[in-house]
């Protein structure tokens, strides 16, 4: 089977084909991860620069360290929001890491729609490490990848979405994915934060968790950005948490082999109590070692570029 | 052929056989660079430091994908002026780096002479990635390397260098390599910005960007300083495009295939506008490409340390 | 003969035969960077991380270079203050480093025993690379190699360590290192500076260098955080160095071949005079290019994980 994208920008426009396809190429990545000698030579002598427009130490080392286990040539180019005001446009920016030869664009940036954009213009492959408030394409097939391995398949499996609906690209990839591969997804949280759009997507829309959480197979919590505590999204941290936060009790309501998930990192005793983080049921920290096997995936099938897989 | 330097730190101590032989082992450099595997183990096992004082994502990144295409082992230091004042002088840190095992160093120093004073004291080979206003070797390699790739030769050419030359490192370092390798360097600005000891050097001077566009084979738009706008330099932004900046219309000026250069990043509608910036004689994305393939050359050279290259 | 411990936490809980294993295995190592080519393939396709809570750029360069001399996949994970008090608890962070599969962890952090949390809860090994004012292993085995290399054995020596012993890490581990090696150690410096726990170690306390200095085959100086200045700890940098800043001609009262040694970087004129830094007494650069065999040494030694070495 082949994978005819260069790029992979968002799960929207991804169909089931792909998806799997991509799950597939990491469950082979894994098993690299489990050797004695963790790396393949698959991209070697190609340069993956790791564009960054927003700080984020998690999701660029998760991608580091994949891209050197292909054997890669890295380059961090992070650029902080002043840089780019004194400096040039975006698009002179890629334009300049394309001519210096990099096969693999890896971008984050604030403005949705940026690495489509890059996509348009440049010959590199471009992989959206998440733009805006719109997609963030490796953390919902990490997601898929980590529930397809616990659960055996995606299909018929009921997803509950938690909190900050509105603001997340964690949300929005997840909701196209799961409905891709055949889940129920639901989403719950203060009517603040859930998003008038979200009545032209499949999905069913909770405003309080316990509902939500009946005969759930998958709880994502997203993660609060306390900077919004006191706006007009919600009044205070205790409430929220009150209402939306996971603790052992409300988790009973769930199927009893509920996995629950959060994008990390987490805010213990916010978005989920300290027990349920390290409850059985929690696979956080498999989504975390996963991530490093599908960003392997996304890599190696962009720069394959269209080859047999 | 042999390089006999163990450095690079200027083009003005470079005579037109040495300059030859870097654009010659650049060339061989390039194809590299156009293989599906773009790396070669020249410098394997050598650590290269950068070592960079000033802030530099652009020319700091070619460096470093110079270096890994050379398979070396890369350590970025960047020091900034705080971390400077509380610390050690630059040769203490140096030495430091040196015992590390640096086999290269690759400085930039706001102080000029600061990589000369490097190559006096320690063993380790060292290149200038800028120094003060002073010289900025691989930028003109790099623009020499494009030309010659574009014109056949340089001899002969009419070398046109617009903005602020007084503060460039960038015009001092063409300026030494063109002349050398035979062309007519002429230069132009407001005349605030045109430094007295250009008299003591072999260019023509000019206060108008028209006049010094006849016959010019290649333009080279210094980059504005976009802080020296309202001092003693000039009175704005406005006034020195109007006057330096690079229109369409006043390109036809120049010869039809004339190639427009600029080190970057550029400020479009300041030195040049879009238009001129993206258009057929526009070569700054080639140049970027080239700065690849000139710092492997570079780096090769001071690595093989005057053996048979 | 084997390496029992996954982790290297401190001086405090080696004994002199495992301390001798590990001089011993940089001093393999330290052939590895007199080689044309200063790489061996032992690490490769280990990822180590350099959690970095704390700014340094020497410490963490010098793991660096030895991480891959050893060519292992290197990951460098600098936290500000800022981006933990904003976020995840030290334990969650170094968990998530765990699943993205870091086999080594190179942690230095403010708090003194950090170390030993991440042993106790991880998988991963853990080195030190200095906890709080705790211990800082890799600088005393570095410093203990030097020693050993250029007086043949430690057993007999007398080492002097002046200045702020109460605030440093540096002579904590040292103070151990020296006496499991069996060497006779003083400590020297203000009153206030002296901590009272001292008299429970095997050390002598002096409070003049003068009299710490006679017959002393080893001095190592501390270095002067220049913020305590002014504080209850001491008046003025001009009086602290009056007194503990070494000179030329106090160094006389020393032995004829006494070693000095300084932790780097250091303060010309503060902790020692110029002429002392600069002298052949002074085996500043020796401890600096040594710290990359000794890194190298622990690296191996902990990721080899008890085999035969």
């Amino acid at each position: 089977m082949v994978f005819q994208r260069k790029h992979i920008l968002g799960l929207e426009e991804l169909d089931a084909r792909e998806i799997n396809l991509v799950l597939d190429t990491a469950a082979s990545m894994k098993e690299v991860s489990e050797r004695d000698v963790k790396k393949v030579p698959a991209l070697k002598g190609t340069t993956v620069v790791n564009l960054f427009f927003e700080p984020s130490t998690r999701t660029r080392s998760s991608f580091e360290i994949a891209e050197k286990r292909l054997s890669a040539d890295v380059l961090n180019f992070t650029l902080s929001q002043s840089s780019v005001i004194k400096g040039e446009t975006l698009l002179d920016t890629a334009r300049n890491l394309e001519a210096m030869g990099a096969g693999v664009i890896v971008i984050r940036h604030s403005m949705s729609g940026a690495p489509w954009l890059l996509a348009k213009e440049l010959h590199s492959s471009i992989i959206n490490a998440g733009d805006g408030s719109h997609e963030h394409p490796s953390q919902a097939l990490l997601d898929l990848f980590t529930i397809r391995e616990i659960k055996g398949e995606i299909g018929g499996l009921v997803v509950v979405i938690v909190g900050d609906i509105r603001h997340s690209r964690v949300a929005r990839s997840n909701i196209w994915g799961f409905l891709r591969l055949g889940a129920e997804v639901r989403v719950v949280g203060p009517a603040t934060l859930i998003p008038k759009e979200i009545e032209y997507m499949d999905v069913k829309v909770f405003y309080t968790l316990e509902e939500a959480l009946k005969d759930a197979d998958v709880v994502i919590m997203l993660r609060i950005q306390m900077e919004r505590q006191g706006s007009e999204y919600f009044p205070s941290l205790r409430e929220y948490s009150k209402f939306y936060g996971l603790s052992r009790e409300k988790l009973r309501i769930a199927k009893d082999d509920v996995s629950v998930m959060h994008p990390g990192p987490i805010n213990r005793g916010v978005e989920l109590s300290s027990e349920v983080a390290d409850d059985v049921n929690s696979v956080i920290l498999d989504q975390v070692s996963n991530g490093i096997a599908v960003r392997m995936a996304m890599l190696y099938l962009v720069a394959s570029g269209g080859r047999n897989v």
